[in-house]
C-alpha cells in the first residue's frame, strides 16, 4: 500500500473532533449539550439574501470570473468605502471563504519553507493552511495575564529570521476577541517597514467590537500600501458560514496578479453564494446594530459570571464572539473531556474548546479554553452553571 | 517593497489570458467572436437544481460537514452504486468543485517534491494545482499521430523516479477527448501496483462518451483499493460549473481521512451548491439522452468538417467535448491570435485555445488548438467556415 505523504501524516486533526465523540457519547446518554465551543453564529442570515435565491434567475450556473462577479466587486468596492477603505475594483478579489482568502495570501507571499510570524493563541486553521501551503507558522506569544496584548516591538523583532516574510494579526481575534490599537498596529507598521515584511490581517469579525470600540483596519494604515493584504468574508457579518464567500484585499498589483494566477487554477468561487452575498449588501443597518447589542449583552453577562467562579479568569474581550479564559484545573483537555464523559447537572452538560488547540509552543495555554457566546442569553447562563457545577466537582480541580 | 513568493512569480498564468484582450479587441471593433475555447456547456443547469434554490428552506446559512452534507453523502453512494461503483459513505466527500478535489489528492497523496506522472497534453490546470501544491508533474508524452493513446509499459516506466508517488489521468481527457481502454487501464494498474504508486482520476467528463462507448473509472479496477483516488464534479454533468461542488472517491481509509484533515481547515463545501447538486441527482434520465444526442452530433459534425480543411487533422474523440485538431500554420498561438486581431468573415471570428498552453514539454503542441464543441450546431458550422477561410487567408500558412 503506498504511503500517505508526510505532511499529510503530521498534519493534526482539527483539535475539537477528539472531543466530537464524547458529545455523542453524552447525547446518546439523554444528556443536552449546550455547545460553547463552536464559531457558528445563531443570528438569522438577513432576508434579502434568502429572497436572492428565492427569486433567483437562471439557467445555466456558470463558471464566472476567478476574481469574482464583476456587479459584487463594484459593489464591495463601494462598500468598503463607507467603511473609510479606500479601495479599488481591482485592488480587491472575491475568494471562496476568508479561508481561501488565508490560503492565497501564503501562497502569494512566502515559499516553501518561509516564516509567517502569528500572535499566539491564534484560529488553529492557520496551521492548516501553513500547512497546506508549506510555510512555517512562527508562534508570537501572547498571554492571558496581559490581556493577549501584543509584545513588546523587540519581542517582535527577535523573531526574525532571514526566511520571515509576514507578520500575520487577527483583528478582532479569534480565539481571544483582542481588538488591535492604534498604537499596536502602527508598531508593527514600524517593524513590517524596517524589515520588509508583508503584514497580513484577517478581519472578518470586524463588525463585531463592543463598548463602542472602533475597529482599525490594516488598510488604514498609511504608507503601507505594498505591505498590507487583508482577509475578509461575509460568514460572520451576516450568519453566512455557508455561502463559502470571502475576500482579499491588496493595494500592491503585484499581490493581487499573483493571487489571481493560483485562483485561475480553481476557475472561480461559488455562484449561488455570490449572489446571495451581492444581495446582502442591502442589509439594513439595524440588523448589525441588533446583533452587536445582543452580542454586547452576552459577552458582558459571560465575562461577568466566569470571574465570579472562584479560580476563573477571563479578560473582557473587545470583539469577535470568543473569550479564552483560564480554569482552575490540572489540563483543560482532560476537564473539557470530563465534562462530556462524567459529569452532568440535571442532565445537561457543555462542550468547551480547549485552547492547547489554539497554542503551537508546547505546554501554553494547558489550563485555558476558549468560549464561544454564540447561544442566547438563557442557555448562556444556564451553561455557565453547569461549567461553575462541573468545576465543583472535578477530582483534579487546581485552586491555588 | 516585499517580493513575491518565487512560486507566485513563476506560476503562469492561465494561458488562454493572453489572448482575452485580443478578443476584447474585435469585440470593440463590432467583431462577433464564437468562442471554441471554453469548456463551459451551453446546456441548461436541470430544473430541480433551480426548483431547489426556489424553495429554499433556511433560516441561517450554516457551516456544514468539512466532508459534506450527510444526506447529499447518502445519496451520492447509491448513485455511484446506479454506476457500478461500490462506494461507501464514509468512502467520498464533497469538495468545492473537481478543483477542490485534485489538490487535496495532491496534499495527501504527495510531498513537497514529489513527482506525478500525467499524460500530456492535460488540463492546464493540473499545473496550477501541482505549483500551490508544490507537486512537480512529469509529462507522459501522447501524439495526436496515435490519437492520444496512452504509450507502452515501458515508457511509461522509464519516467518512475525514487520521487514518483502517483500517475494521474483525465478520462475522458480534456483537452484531447481521448477514453482510456479498458486494457490502458489494466496496464497502468500493473504499472502502479508493481512500484507502489497511485492511480489519480479526473472522471468529470465520464457522462459525455460517444458512439456507445463505456467509460470505465478506476474505482472498477479490481485488487487497487489502496492505490485508487477518483476526481469527480457537478459541473459538466449537469451544466452546474458556478456551484463548485466536486467530489473525492478512495477505497483507501487513510486517503480519505488524510484529505479530510486538510479540508477541515477550509470548514466546508459551499452549502447552496451542495443542496443543488443534491436536488440534481433527481434529473431525468432523458436529460442526459439529450445532452449525450446533442454532443454526439457536434462532435460528428465538428470531427467531418475540421478534417475536410487541407492540411487539417483532428483524431475521433470518444469522450469530453473537446477535441485537438492539428492546423497548418507556422505557430498556433500566433494564429490563434492573428484570427483575433487581424481577421473577419462577414464580421464574426472565433477564438480558440492554442494547445501549447496543455504541454509543459517545450515545443510540443505547436501547431495544435483545442477546440470545445459547446456551441450549437449553427454556431459551430459558422465558426468552422470562419476557421476555414481564416487558414487560407493567414499569411504563414504551412502546407507540407
Ligand atoms: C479568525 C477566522 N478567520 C477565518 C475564518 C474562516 O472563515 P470563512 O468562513 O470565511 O472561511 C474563521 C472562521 O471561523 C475565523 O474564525
Ligand atoms: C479535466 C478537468 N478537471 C477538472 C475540472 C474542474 O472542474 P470543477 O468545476 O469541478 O472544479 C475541469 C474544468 O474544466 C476539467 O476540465
Amino acid at each position: 500500500m503506498p504511503s500517505i505523504s508526510h505532511r499529510g501524516t503530521v498534519m493534526p486533526a482539527s483539535p475539537i473532533r477528539r472531543l466530537v465523540p464524547f458529545a455523542e457519547q453524552a447525547k446518546n446518554k439523554g444528556i443536552k449539550v449546550f455547545h460553547l465551543n463552536i464559531g457558528q453564529p445563531d443570528i438569522k442570515t438577513p432576508q434579502v439574501a434568502l429572497e436572492a435565491m428565492h427569486s433567483l434567475d437562471l439557467n445555466v450556473i456558470e463558471y464566472g470570473h476567478s476574481a469574482g462577479r464583476e456587479s459584487y466587486i463594484k459593489k464591495l468596492s463601494a462598500y468598503y468605502k463607507t467603511k473609510g477603505i479606500n479601495i479599488n475594483t481591482d485592488q480587491l478579489m472575491i475568494t471562496t471563504g476568508g479561508s481561501e482568502a488565508i490560503s492565497l495570501a501564503f501562497l502569494s507571499c512566502l515559499d516553501v519553507g518561509d516564516e509567517v510570524i502569528v500572535p499566539e493563541p491564534f484560529y488553529a486553521n492557520y496551521y492548516g493552511f501553513a500547512s497546506s501551503t508549506g510555510v512555517k507558522v512562527v508562534p508570537l506569544s501572547s498571554d492571558i495575564d496581559t490581556s493577549f496584548a501584543l509584545p513588546s516591538f523587540s519581542e517582535i523583532e527577535k523573531l526574525i529570521t532571514d526566511r520571515t516574510r509576514a507578520i500575520f494579526i487577527c483583528n478582532p481575534n479569534n480565539p481571544t476577541g483582542y481588538l488591535y490599537s492604534r498604537e499596536e498596529l502602527e508598531q508593527l507598521k514600524d517593524i513590517v517597514k524596517r524589515h520588509d515584511l508583508y503584514l497580513l490581517s484577517d478581519e472578518v469579525y470586524s463588525e463585531f467590537c463592543y463598548d463602542g470600540a472602533q475597529h482599525i483596519s490594516i488598510m488604514e494604515l498609511e504608507g503601507l500600501e505594498d505591505h498590507t493584504v487583508m482577509i475578509d468574508s461575509v460568514s460572520k457579518r451576516y450568519s453566512e458560514c455557508g455561502l463559502r464567500i470571502g475576500m482579499l484585499l491588496s493595494r500592491n498589483p503585484r499581490i493581487i496578479e499573483t493571487a489571481l494566477k493560483f485562483a485561475q487554477a480553481r476557475l472561480c468561487p461559488p455562484t449561488l453564494g455570490q449572489i446571495a452575498a451581492e444581495a446582502s449588501l442591502e442589509t439594513p443597518e439595524e440588523y448589525f446594530r441588533e446583533t452587536n447589542v445582543e452580542y454586547n449583552k452576552r459577552r458582558n453577562f459571560l465575562i461577568e459570571r466566569l470571574n465570579r467562579i472562584p479560580g476563573v479568569f477571563s479578560p473582557m474581550p473587545k470583539g469577535a464572539f470568543y473569550t479564552v479564559a483560564r480554569l482552575p484545573v490540572d489540563d483543560a483537555d482532560k476537564f473539557c473531556q470530563w465534562v462530556l464523559s462524567d459529569f452532568s447537572y440535571n442532565n445537561q452538560t457543555v462542550m468547551m474548546a480547549p485552547a492547547s488547540g489554539f497554542y503551537i509552543t508546547p505546554g501554553k495555554g494547558t489550563k485555558e479554553v476558549r468560549i464561544a457566546y454564540v447561544l442566547n442569553i438563557d442557555d448562556l447562563a444556564a451553561a455557565i452553571d453547569i461549567l461553575e457545577r462541573a468545576l465543583e466537582a472535578y477530582p483534579n480541580r487546581c485552586l491555588d
